[in-house]
């Protein structure tokens, strides 16, 4: 798997100098594995996957298990007892440490208030994984905090949030905000295992169901044309039943949580170092990082994504990619959740400016991510800031014409 | 290389839930290769190395390829001019970031400036690797920088002190200080390329490059006798004459130089990552930590990690893992090199915290490289607070009575 290999003189051939000179190279890879696994009542003390995960076997000894929690303060005023109690009953030696987790205190300062934390409770390099409970904020901020301290400590995801279960939790970014940018610091560094417990959704606020159900819709336009049905036939009924429901709704609200854990896990898994900048993932997160920094705090991160599935599904429309018909649906789609499809800042000169960064992101090309039909995607290099001019306008008009029924 | 396995509901036996829940594994690999080469005469507008390193083909067309340099002040003052020499004669759109980096200023603040000049640059995400000349302070925050910057962007290293060549230059780690803690903070991101240029060592003043004496004279200890005998026949001499001299020193030089590097590759190169904790390089680097930041500015890297080796010396010694006479040649190397051999911090109390923090550090273990006669080396996992008072006080002694002769 590495070599080390002591090459010839002058690896620069054009260049002689007077002597011989040595060079090595290094050639090798670091593994990685990590789970993501569907975990019913993980709060419930006979469940010992929460204070078995991450740490690759039970310590030995009879000292206890240490853990630090990191858990967001929403999350702890509704499940902190719960938590606590779960420690108690598991016997774990353990602090909680509670952070305050949105967009905006999306920074450097939370991950060092992590980093605080850690040194505080002494957490040991690789037996002690942070436990992290929260939405996808926290748990970026944490997986960060993780990554960088003492160059890589394990760590235990427990997503709160829809975006955190089918999203922010499944993959291997962490990071924060810099500046005006969005996610401009992080690192790839999974959590050894994350827990997925749907039941956390049933005190989320409606506006944030909605939000990640945009993160499920994604993968419906661009992968999964019978997720995108399911949507169709029940997402504002999961949505105004938080994914719970009872014995008939149950079921489809697991089949659309596992078609998006597992499509997004399939993208990811081939390329998790995104070594290959042309991800179908990244399907509208072309111009939402800018749009979500730039409105701050008013349009969540799944609002901002949806508003570039709106945008890319026109153009799409009118390179004859998608269908009138299928654009319709789309869009219908999009107002049935309760999903914003213009915003006043997708005007030209916005939207130019967020596509520069991203192609900058993309390392000079725009590798634009356009649905075909619906469940398909293809790559572009040659949007125009016509066509983006034009999908804009068509967008406001619709956004003008059906916000008295539905509402962004 | 990468699989994602789907696995049978109930990962965690003992726990069996109402319904069956889905489970995922991700295992995969990423794959990392650096070069790290002599380059003599890098600055000379004919040797196109610098100008090539760190992206893989000429970029097609026309425009001229695009580099960010971030040069320390120092080495700004004494060899800025060339730099932008090299940059103009080779067709560079550039820019220099010049940035003051010493131990106190290695910091994620530093780190900050160099992203925000990342950030004004425009830097692309994968063709435009920023390029770092300074000592190893520089080297490792421009290289947390990049590691960070978009979750990971090139760089290439030009080590301008000899701790740089011999050691920050040629690994993967990059790091800050944070609070009280040495390198609390960092990643494994290796520069795509790092050029070595002895040359730079003529202007470095004489405690400099003692002190990177100090880690060639670690890779010696634990691995390389040859190495050693070459320090005690040369060492006062190549770092009077800055590793530079005359056809007669000059071989002796890049034997030396040549010998360390190879010997740290060798050892990095299959544990890159420090999956194993029991690393033969941590010799010199388990009290060190805490001795040089304590003392901060007063101790420079390599001046503790002197310290630590001749305490561990003096214990190993203690221990029957080295002869009376070898610990003697070495402590009177140390002295040769003028390097420090106990000071007031070598005190009991700091001692045993310095060991604590090491133990969290290697998960729970002590994992002490002792060396072993001259060139070899064993881990323990025993060692007692005694040993470590009596080992202190038998150097204050030593450096009592030899402070007369030599100095720290
Ligand atoms: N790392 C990744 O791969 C990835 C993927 C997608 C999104 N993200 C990131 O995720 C972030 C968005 O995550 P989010 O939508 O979860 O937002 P969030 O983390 O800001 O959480 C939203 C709010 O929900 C509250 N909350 C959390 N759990 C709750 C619960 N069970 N009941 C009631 N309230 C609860 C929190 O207090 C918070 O204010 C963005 O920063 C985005 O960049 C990361
Ligand atoms: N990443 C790694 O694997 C690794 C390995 C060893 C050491 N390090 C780190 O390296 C740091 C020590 O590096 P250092 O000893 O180079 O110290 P340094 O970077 O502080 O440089 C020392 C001084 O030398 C000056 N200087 C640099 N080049 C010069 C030149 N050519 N001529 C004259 N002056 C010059 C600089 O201005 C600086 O003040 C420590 O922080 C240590 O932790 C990292």
């Amino acid at each position: 798997m590495t070599t080390l290999a002591p090459r010839p003189p002058h690896p620069h051939g054009l260049f002689t100098a007077g002597e011989p000179v040595r060079s090595w190279t290094v050639s090798t890879a670091k593994p990685v594995r990590y789970e993501v696994a569907f975990t019913p009542d993980v709060l419930d003390p006979r469940n010992p996957a929460l204070a078995r995960a991450g740490a690759p076997a039970p310590a030995p000894g009879p000292a206890p298990a240490r853990r630090l929690l990191v858990v967001e303060t929403t999350v702890d005023e509704l499940y902190g007892d719960r938590v606590r109690a779960y420690c108690a009953a598991r016997g774990l030696d353990h602090a909680v440490h509670v952070l305050t987790a949105h967009e905006r205190l999306k920074t450097m300062d939370a991950v060092f208030s992590v980093v605080e934390a850690m040194d505080r409770f002494g957490v040991a390099r690789r037996s002690e994984p942070v436990v992290a409970l929260g939405g996808g904020v926290l748990l970026d901020v944490v997986g960060l905090a993780c990554s960088l301290y003492r160059r890589s400590t394990p760590y235990v995801r427990v997503p709160t949030t829809l975006v955190g279960l089918v999203d922010a939790g499944v993959g291997a970014k962490t990071g924060v905000n810099f500046g005006p940018y969005k996610n401009r610091l992080g690192t790839y560094h999974p959590a050894a295992q994350t827990l997925l417990d749907p039941a956390f959704l049933a005190t989320l606020d409606r506006r944030h169901v909605g939000n990640g159900t945009a993160e499920i819709l994604k993968l419906a336009l661009i992968k999964d044309r019978a997720l995108f049905r399911l949507l169709e036939a029940y997402g504002p009924r999961l949505i105004a039943e938080r994914f719970q429901g009872g014995p008939a709704l149950r079921p489809v609200a697991r089949e659309v949580l596992g078609r998006a854990v597992h499509g997004m896990l399939e993208e990811l898994q081939g390329n998790l170092w995104e070594h290959e900048l042309e991800r179908v993932v990244d399907y509208g997160h072309s111009f939402s990082p800018t749009l979500e920094m730039r409105a701050l705090p008013e349009l969540l991160h799944g609002e901002a994504v949806c508003l570039d599935m709106a945008l890319t599904t026109v153009v799409a429309e009118r390179r004859g990619l998608v269908r009138p018909a299928e654009r319709r649906r789309v869009l219908d789609l999009m107002r049935a959740l309760r999903l914003p499809v213009w915003h006043r800042l997708c005007a030209p000169a916005v939207l130019e400016e967020a596509l520069a960064d991203t192609v900058r992101h993309r390392d000079g090309s725009q590798r634009l991510p356009l649905p075909v039909g619906i469940g398909g995607a293809v790559f572009v290099d040659d949007l125009t800031p016509d066509e983006l001019a034009a999908a804009a306008a068509h967008l406001k008009e619709y956004h003008a014409r059906t916000a008295v029924a539905g509402h962004a």
